[in-house]
C-alpha cells in the first residue's frame, strides 16, 4: 500500500518517480490562464484568513459542501470564520474521490506544511494553524507566487478594464510577469445581457458615440491594441456553446441595430453576429501574434432563485451538451482560409467533446508553429485525475502530445497553483507507465524532455512563436 | 491468476477485499426500484423451474440468444422448458465480459450453491439441481428475499392500480417492506398511444367524465395520495427524452382537448405538456416528502415487426442520444425556484450523459438534505463492471460519492438481488484502491462507513428525510 | 519493467501471453475493408522506396507531421525522398501515445527485421536499409501480402468501376482472395457535387439516358449485380451522418428532379432520398447474402484552402457528433420490418456513439444469423489502443464479443497488415485479464477458440452465412 499523498503520490511505477521528481517537480509555472486579481497582487494582499483564502469564492467548494448537506448560512451567509472553515473541514472526508480532496491537501502540505488529513478531530488546529502563518510575509501573494516558481501567469480581463495594476506591476518590473488576458465575452455575446452596457462603456472609453456594427468593431479592436501593449499575449472567449454562421457586414450591422433597439434576436442572428465579431477579432489576434482560447461549453446560472440571491460564478453551473463539430470547424475554416487563423487552444467543459476537439486540431495545423492548434487541458468540471489522465491520452491517441502547453489553473485562488504539481504527477505517471509498459522506449532523458516541455518549455514558446502575418 | 469468481470476485487488493467482508457484504438491501409483482410475494410464487425463473421474461438474456443465433422457437416461441434452458447454457460461455455471465454465475452460488461454470456439458445437471430446489420452500419468493437479506423493496406501479396485494402485505406485517412506487409514464406521455385509455381508466376510478386539463390533473394527484397512503415513497418517471418548456394551464388545456380529440401534437406541445404536467407532480410529491426518479433516455421497440409479434419489453429497445442539459435544467428550475423541488434521482441510459447529470446535481442542491438530488446508479445497458465503475467515478469526481443512495436492480426477477452484491464488490474495489494507491488515507474504519451508507444507511435516510414544505 | 516493443508488446499477463501466441498469431488475416488497390496487386507493384510506401498517401502520418511543425514541402510538397523521409523520422518520437508510434515499429520489426526505435540518428540508416530491401522480389506487394498471411482482401470500388483488376486475379487464381467492395458513396450523396457526374458515368455505362428515380435505381442496382458476378459479398456506405425519412418513389423522383436541374434540396429531402436509395441497396444486398457496412461520423475537408491546394483525403477530417439513434434505427427497421435487412456491420468515427451502435444491434439480430448486426471494430481516429479496448469492451458488455467479426486495416498501404497483430494483442490481453482477475474461468482452450473466431473464423462463417431470401 502506498503511503497517504507521499512524494510519490499518483506515481505508480519508478519510471514515473524519476520522470517527476528529475524532470517535472522544479520546472517553473507559465500559468496562462486563471482569474486572479492584478490588484491583489500589486497591493501584495494578506488574506484575513484560511476561510477567506479557501471558501472566500470558491465555488467548487460551496458545491461541495451543498451537496453534503451544509446550509447557504455556512458558504455564502453570515456565519462566523471559523464556523465555515469547520463545515468545510466536516465535508472534506466526505470527498472521496473528488479533486477537492486532493487539491486541499497538497495546499496544506506545500505551503503550510500541513501533513495530516483534514477532517473533524484536527479542523480548529489546522485553522489556527494556517491562520497564523497567513499573517506572515511569506504568505502575502507575492510571496506565495515565488514559493511555487511562478514565472508568469495571465489574468483575465474585461475589454474596457484599464490595466491600471497590470502596468504598475510592469513598471516595477515585479519577477513574476502578470499580463492581462483579452477576455471578449461581453462583446461576443450579443444575446445576453451584458450587451449593450458593454457597448456603454465603449462608447464612453472613445467618448464617441457607437451607432453601427462597424463603429463597434473598430472600437472593440482599438482595445485589443490596448492590451497589447499592456503585454496581453492571450484573447479569451467564453461559450455556452460555439456558434457560428457567415456573415456580411451589413447583416452584422442589421443584427447590430436590432441589439441597440432591444429586439429579439434569432438563433441564427446570434450565430452570424457572433461568428462575425469573432472573426473580426481572429484576425486581429493573428496580426499581434496572440493566441486565442476558446473556451466551450458551460450551462450557467441554471437555478433562478440562487442567481437571484447569490448571483453568479456560485456554484450553479454545470455542464451543456450541444453540438460542436460543424460550427468549431466553420468558424476556425472561416480564419484558415484568409491565413488569419491565430494560434488557437480549445477547451471543452463536455468530456463528450474531447475527441471532436483532438481531431480538430489536425484540420488546422498549418506545419509552422508546432502545435499551433491545441487541444486545452482538462478544464473546470474535468481538472479531476481521470479527466485529466483522459485529455492527455486522447491527445496523445490522436494528436501530438509532445507539443501540448500544459496546465492552468484557471483559478481564482492564490494558493491554486499547486494543482500544476497535480497536473504534473498525473502526465509523468501517463508516460512513465508507457515506458513501463514497453509502449515507448525507455529512454528516460528524452521523455524527461517531452515533460519538461510539457510543463514549461511548450508554452514559452508558444507564446513567442510568430509567423508573417498577412 | 486469482480464481474464478471466488470470494474475493471483483476485489483486486486486500483493503478492497476487507471493506467488502467486514463492511458490505452483511448490510440488508433497500432496493428502491424494480418490476416485481406485489401479487407473486403476497401468493408466495412457487416457480415452475429455472427456465421460468431466468427465461420467462428477461429480455436482457434474449438479446443475448438471439445475437448468438438462437431461434425465436428456443426463446418466446414453444420449444420446452428443458431445450430453452440448454439453448441459454450455451450462448453462456459465449458471454465474455458480459454482466449476464457474472449475474448468471452469481445466482447460481448464492441461490443454488452452484459453483461451476454453466456450459453445454453440465447444463442438464444445472438444470435438473435447480428444478429440485426451485420445488422446496426455500425457493418460495418470499424465502428468496430474505435469503439475500431484502429490507424494503418499490415495486413500480400505475397511477391507477389499486394496488391491492401491496395492502395486503402491508396489512398482513410481511417483514421486508414492499412499497409501491407511483410510475406516471402513461399520464406524461400524451403522444403516445398509452395516454387516452389512461385518461378513462382514471375516468373510471373517478367515477367523473375528465374534460379539462385541470379535472387531469387533480384526478392524477389524488392518485399519487392513493399512493401515499398505501406507503409510496417513491415517484418514477421513464422518460425517452426529458422535454420541458413553459406551460401555461390554457396552454395546457389546449394540447391536452388536442389530444382528447386525436389530434397530432407538435414537439413543442409535447414540451409543454410533459413540462406542465411534471411540474404538478413534482410540487405534489415534493408536499409528501417523496423522492422524484427520472429515468431519460430509451428508444423502445425499434424492431417494428417483433414489437407486432412479441410486444414490448421483449429486448428490441436500445439508447437515445438526445439532448438532456437544457430541458432537464429548466425542468429542475421551474420547480426549485418556488421552492417545491422534491428529492430527485436522475439515471441516465446513455453514459454520454454521465458528466451532464453529474455536474447538474450542484446546481439544485439544496444544503438541507444532503445528496437531495441523485445521480442514479448505472442503469441498464449500463449495469456492468465499466459501467458501474464509471458512475462512480463520475459522482465522485463531481459530486459527493459518499451521499450516493447506491445500487437497485430494476430487475423483474426475484433472483437478481446478488446484482447489488456485484454493486458492492466494485464499490470496494473502486474505494479500496484509492486507499492502496495512496489517494485516500488508510481509514479503514471510515471508509466502511461510506461503504456502508451507500450500501444501505444513506437511502434508509434519504427515504425519511423530509423538509418544511411550502 | 517490459522490454520496449517485444514479443509480449501489449500482452500484460501470461494469460494475455498464452492466448496471442498459441492461438492468435498465426492466423490468416481476412481484411474485409481496405483501400488498396487491385491494380497494383496485379501488377505487383514494386515501391520506388519507403517513401512512397510509407509516406506517399498516408494522411495520418500528414497530420502528425503537420501538428509537429513540419512545413508542407516536406510533406506533400516537392522536397526531396530522404527529406521527406527524414521530417517523418523526427516526428516519429514526439508520437509517444500514438498509434502511429506503434504501427511504424510493428512495420519495421515485421517486414523489414529492423528493431531499434527510429529517430534522428539512425535515420539514414533505417532509410538505406528499407529502400535496400524494397528493391527485392520479397518486397513485391503480393509478397507482402503473403508475408502476413493474407486471405482474402475486400477493396473499395465506386458502383461504376469495370473492376478489371479484380477479374484478372481471379482469372489468374492469385492465392490471396481479393474482392472488391460497393461503395455506394456517390449513388447515396445527392447533396454533394459528386452526385450528378455519378449519374452521367452511370448513364454511358448503360448506354441509356436516366431521367427518373426509377432508372437510377435500376441502374445501380445493375451495378450491384454486376459487382456480386466479379465475387463481392460487401458494400460499403460513407455517411457524415446517418439520414432517414420515410420516402414513396413519387417523392423520391420530385427530389431526383430536383437535383437533376440543380435545384437545392432541403435536409429532409436528403433525409429521405437517401433513405430511400439505401434501402433499396440493402434489399438488393439481402438478396444476394452480402453485408453491408455503415461508416458512420466522419467531417470532411474541413480546411478550404488545404482542399483546395491538396484535395480530398489528405489529412483535414476530422469527426461529426450529429444524432445517430432515431435515423439509424428507422433505417434499419425499414428493412427488417420486410425481412431484408442484411448482415449490417455499423462503425461510428465518434466514440460518443459506441454505446448507442452498440445496444442498436441487439434490436435487429435475427436469431439465424449469429452476430448478424456488427459493431464494426473501432474505426480510424479510434484504431490506438484505448480506443479498441474500449470498442470491445462496450461490445462485450452489451453485446456478444464472442460472434465479433474483428479487425479491417481501412487502409491504403500495402505495410498495415500488421495492424491486425495490433489488434490481436489488444484483444488477447483484455480476454487474457478476464481470466487473470477471475472473472472468467481459467479454460484456455475455449477462450484461445474465442480469440480464433474473432481473428478470422468469424468473419469466414459471417461472409459465407445466408438465409432464405424473400
Amino acid at each position: 500500500m502506498k503511503a497517504f499523498m507521499d512524494q510519490n503520490f499518483l506515481l505508480e511505477n519508478e519510471t514515473a518517480q524519476k520522470l517527476y521528481h528529475l524532470y517535472a517537480k522544479e520546472m517553473p509555472i507559465f500559468d496562462y490562464h486563471n482569474h486572479l486579481s492584478a490588484q491583489e497582487i500589486f497591493e501584495n494582499k494578506q488574506f484575513r484568513g484560511i476561510t477567506e483564502a479557501w471558501l472566500g469564492f470558491d465555488h467548487y467548494k460551496w458545491r461541495a459542501m451543498r451537496s453534503n448537506g451544509v446550509e447557504e448560512k455556512y458558504i455564502t451567509g453570515n456565519a462566523s470564520d471559523y464556523e465555515k472553515f469547520e463545515k468545510w473541514a466536516l465535508t472534506v472526508p466526505a470527498l472521496i474521490g473528488n479533486p477537492l480532496y486532493h487539491w486541499t491537501h497538497l495546499e496544506l502540505q506545500r505551503y503550510f506544511d500541513i501533513h495530516e488529513p483534514l477532517q473533524k478531530k484536527n479542523a480548529k488546529d489546522v485553522y489556527d494553524t494556517c491562520n497564523r502563518l497567513l499573517q506572515t510575509e511569506a504568505f502575502q501573494v507575492r510571496s506565495l507566487l515565488k514559493r511555487l516558481k511562478v514565472h508568469t501567469l495571465c489574468t483575465t480581463d474585461d475589454p474596457c478594464d484599464d490595466l491600471h495594476y497590470h502596468k504598475a506591476l510592469k513598471d516595477e518590473n515585479f519577477e513574476v510577469k502578470v499580463l492581462p488576458t483579452f477576455r471578449a465575452d461581453r462583446a461576443i455575446h450579443i444575446e445576453k445581457e451584458s450587451f449593450l452596457p458593454f457597448v456603454e462603456e465603449l462608447e464612453k472609453l472613445i467618448n464617441t458615440p457607437i451607432q453601427t456594427y462597424k463603429q463597434f468593431e473598430e472600437a472593440l479592436l482599438d482595445r485589443v491594441l490596448y492590451f497589447h501593449h499592456v503585454g496581453t499575449r492571450f484573447a479569451d472567449h467564453g461559450l455556452d456553446e460555439i456558434l457560428f454562421l457567415p456573415c456580411t457586414e451589413e447583416e452584422a450591422d442589421v443584427i447590430f441595430q436590432k441589439a441597440l433597439h432591444h429586439e429579439e434576436l434569432t438563433r441564427d442572428e446570434i450565430r452570424k453576429f457572433q461568428g462575425k465579431i469573432q472573426v473580426a477579432l481572429g484576425k486581429c489576434y493573428h496580426s499581434l501574434q496572440w493566441a486565442m482560447q476558446l473556451h466551450i461549453g458551460p450551462m450557467r446560472n441554471n437555478a433562478t432563485r440562487r442567481y437571484q440571491s447569490i448571483g453568479a460564478d456560485a456554484g450553479f453551473d454545470s455542464m451543456m451538451d450541444g453540438f460542436v463539430a460543424q460550427d468549431l470547424s466553420r468558424f476556425l475554416d472561416a480564419l484558415d482560409k484568409e491565413e488569419t487563423l491565430p494560434k488557437t487552444i480549445i477547451y471543452c467543459l463536455n468530456p463528450k467533446d474531447n475527441e471532436v476537439i483532438s481531431t480538430m486540431l489536425g484540420n488546422f495545423q498549418d506545419g509552422i508553429i508546432p502545435g499551433k492548434i491545441q487541444f486545452g487541458t482538462a478544464w473546470w468540471f474535468n481538472d479531476h485525475k481521470i479527466g485529466m489522465q483522459r485529455q492527455m491520452e486522447v491527445l496523445a491517441a490522436t494528436g501530438v502530445l509532445s507539443r501540448f502547453v500544459g496546465m492552468v489553473t484557471d483559478s481564482r485562488s492564490f494558493l491554486s497553483f499547486s494543482r500544476h504539481e497535480y497536473f504534473r504527477r498525473i502526465l509523468c505517471n501517463y508516460l512513465g507507465t508507457l515506458i513501463e509498459n514497453g509502449e515507448y522506449p525507455n529512454d528516460i532523458e528524452a521523455v524527461g524532455k517531452i515533460v519538461q516541455d510539457i510543463c514549461f518549455g511548450n508554452i514559452v514558446s508558444y507564446t513567442e512563436a510568430g509567423y508573417n502575418t498577412k
